[in-house]
């Protein structure tokens, strides 16, 4: 490929987009031609995130989205909830976007507002959206000009059953997460002296990514049970799932479905046991399979920041783009220990 | 009361131990006669520790352990598992014993020996030994001479459920706990490296708590899916318990529930949201509870040192010779933050 | 002792107040009156704080702060900076005061004023106040009313350096602290997804502890340089200093020194090595001693929120009030591991 | 370039080993061509390590270390202590060499064996090796053939300091390190109950890395106190020195100096603060400057297992074989946050 493909980021300041950044910059074909920041605009990246400087010391604009998108063959919207859907609607047809906020992810708007507590305020522009998982519907990627990419809880859960799709009667999902995934913007949850040893679950059964997982996995609400829960780490979620099937399942029928689903999907790792350990800084996302008591227990490990945001934007990109999925991710190995 | 109750530990230098002198330290009628421990003997307890300088600088011994009991009101074992069965016989009848070993919890001998891959040494002897749950059978404890103490994960789960005894059909726990509960012996799930940014379970369906978990809840092995966690912290159990029961049950009739039966307990917390920031350092058992799809999901929080071991095990004592099961107990608030 | 003392805290909801309220629980003489909070009144303290549940849930006031002192036969301070000058001085001789804000520490105005970046607005209230290391002016404390309780990292210098005072010609001293330093108060430095992770100096030579350390040890600004440091972990102070002395001392003379001044403080704790481990939760400062390159290497370790400053805040109250300076402390042994 | 250069890893299994994999996955012109590991020879290095399932599956091997330098172009030595100097010499000749143990660093043998507490075992070796801060001699590690790669502690010290030598007089050090610089191997310094939230100095003034330190800098031994201190987080090592220079120096002029002697250094970032947050997972080593009371106060900060050992390991490699030092290493963003 003799062409560099250019993409840019709106929204570049907070984790995900630095994210993206230190993924791009790993990159063999995609060059960074924006990053837009409204609060910081004038300023390098470097200046404001000094951990870049020497890796990337672009000057950070607050120029018209739309502009950015007629000079960029893809544009990644790295905004915060509710940010995304007042720029996205213009910005359609005018470059390909990966947007990693939720707010184009979920086809049933009410559920949507239900569980964001707002109205959505494009509604009209969500079918312009393919919700990206590259695992789970690598064709539809390929094809796609706009991808709503996952949330991190959203995708550890989704890779979890997804092999177990039409067969699940209910599941009970605990999902501990570490503290990069609230993101840049300080709140009691993040607050150090705390946060450090603490474990504290919030919103049960009430979480934002309940309806993509139900809407990704064919579920009804009332067969979802989802506890997240906060830990003290900075990087990782660790998923365990107690699956009631419709029909029981031994655990070595269920490793031969899912090696067979995902037999092609070089980010996903069937191990004996899974720990967030051996994934964090990498695109992995690492699954273990146990029988019990008449129940598959699955459990899935990833990096929020990369499996569940960025790095998965990526592997989307590359397949919009026609790349292999793995371009660039793969020389990520894991940051161990 | 004008005359100390004396009090020894035997194995006084592992984490349970250093947490009774903690303890003990702050208790208005109990004194340390004798510390034992066979490898340091000779030694102050605070050349061995010293963070204990100038709080507790007994001379270590490795005096026979008959003597020891002859010599003493109570007898703490806080030894590691299959060495108090070794000599917890020979002191039957010479002092009051609080185990804080698994070796006399569970009266089925053969699902003792199945989850600790052992054979039990002194089978007769489990009978001598009152399961000591303090919240749950207070009278007993009250008239015993012999106490085994809960396990940690075992109390966190079993407190959680107690309330809700007969009428359970099945219920998967997912309990994540800090290094400490791995005691002051090293090993690679405790080498800093990796535990401190990692989350991993491990021996699901087959941990060596089951078997006093079930026995306290009346269930059957095929009952309880059980995922014990480490986590990266030091202090606290958090136990989420998905239940499926007999009959439904609303969460306000739950509520209800726990609180009459809770009614008396002075440890036991109830509340909307539970966190083990709140309960660091303390003999707390922090509940709360959830109703989600016609389940119930209960949440406890621990401290795995004190409420999981020598708290209860100073709070089963207090009962033991008639003093309040608060005392000296309630002067140790949460460390916070 | 009958009857009770009764002390009321003033700004009870910060980390300083809720450790006051800590040590206060285990305190067998002193009797909490009020708890006042400006923005949480009318709540019980246990609702702003749930870990107290059970512990303490007084009612949070907001009463003018001249009644609370009239009621109360001590008033501790725990305010903010430049908090406590406001009403500090309309309290002075109602009841006795132990202040924890750095406003009446320093006896030189302008140097207080240089390094706070402020006017102070009581000046001629700072000679009321007896600047409260009981280490170091025992005496003074036991007959004073009104305490300037030290700062933090003063303390951790402070008694580092004390018994070398006027021997110190010049003295360079590093001090890394952990985030509940920060106070409840939400800032980037202590946001959880860097500081987990993370070492980093500030202020270098400019700290507004300055002032009271010179004060205190009978130094120039130009005698020491200063180098505070937060680390990635809650509680602790770890503070080194490289003392060059206008004549040299060996390592064992500096020993009996120190052995000397500190021959009745049963909170400093003259150890080999020193780690903050083996404080925390607790009221000792350890010390170590090293003679390197005819410069002596002494460390000195606390909590900071203990030694730091509600320890010693209890301990000038004990003194204060005729009691033992270990009254309720002693029984606050390090929370280990 | 189109044929690639192999490199081999004899110790492949340690930390150490496991970052050289790691960097080599990101690298366009480096083959992996042998792993060497003793102990676990047979199996697969993702058996032994399963975050590298996917990243590197290659099996290790406990070939003669003589077959593998014959085979390859380079091999990188990862042994612990002692165990290097065992091969190294009969590995000379037959490809180039980069040791990472400190084995061949120090010229001085006396010097070496005192700080060791051993016997040099093939102290005639030594002189073969080229000590290799890219930063401080890299025409000479061009022209080499065998590298002695400097300690973590080492480097950290030296780039802080190489700037001013020759116009010290004294330097006081306070460095501190996360505990993956420990290695793999368990020890009770980085048992994870205790590590999680300590602080602790050790081998003050003794330490094995001193002996390099003043060999780089020309300083005597008296010239350098050195106080190493582990700190509680995995990655990093900060470096603060105060040092005294024969003729005072402002910080402008300093900032001048080191801008001149680092100018074309891609990896040495000089800041106004640093933090070690700012270069986890990167072979940056970033420096800031502050002139105080007459002294300088440098610090610097690295990832202890990058530019304190792999990642200086492969920069030196690059320019062996006639590579841009960069090569493979600007990829490797930090991993922030």
């Amino acid at each position: 490929m003799n062409k560099k493909i250019t993409v840019s980021i709106i929204g570049a300041t907070g984790y995900t987009g630095l994210e993206l950044i230190r993924i791009l910059n790993a990159h063999p074909y995609f060059e960074v031609k924006y990053l837009s920041s409204g609060s910081t605009a004038g300023k390098k990246i470097s200046e404001v995130w000094p951990h870049l400087k020497g890796i990337c010391d672009l000057e950070l604009t607050n120029m018209d989205p739309k502009k950015i998108a007629e000079d960029s063959d893809c544009v990644f919207l790295a905004l915060p909830n509710l940010e995304s859907q007042k720029i996205a609607g213009e910005l359609i047809g005018l470059s390909k976007i990966i947007d990693l906020s939720p707010d184009f992810r979920v086809k049933n708007i009410p559920l949507y507002e239900q569980y964001h507590h707002t109205k959505h305020l494009f509604p009209q522009c969500v079918k312009e959206f393919t919700y990206g998982v590259p695992e789970l519907n690598k064709k539809e990627i390929i094809g796609a000009s706009h991808i709503a990419n996952p949330g991190c809880f959203a995708i550890s859960v989704e890779l979890a059953l997804a092999p177990l799709k039409k067969r699940i009667k209910h599941v009970d999902v605990f999902s501990i997460t570490g503290s990069s995934g609230s993101g840049k913007s300080l709140g009691e949850g993040t607050h150090h002296p705390v946060r450090n040893h603490n474990v504290k679950s919030y919103k049960i059964g009430v979480h934002q990514h309940i309806p993509e997982i139900i809407q990704t996995l064919g579920l009804e609400e009332g067969q979802l049970s989802f506890v997240p829960t906060s830990g003290p780490f900075v990087r990782g979620i660790q998923t365990t799932a107690f699956i009631e099937l419709k029909k029981n399942m031994s655990a070595s029928d269920a490793l031969e479905t899912y090696k067979k689903v995902y037999a092609a999907c070089p980010f996903i790792r069937i191990k004996k046991e899974v720990q967030i350990a051996e994934v964090v800084g990498s695109n992995f996302c690492d699954i273990s399979i146990v029988e019990l008591n008449g129940k598959l227990i699955i459990q899935s490990v990833i990096d929020n920041l990369v499996k569940g945001a960025s790095g998965t934007a990526i592997q989307n990109c590359n397949l919009m783009f026609g790349l292999p999925e793995t371009e660039g991710l793969l020389s990520l190995s894991p940051l161990f220990p």
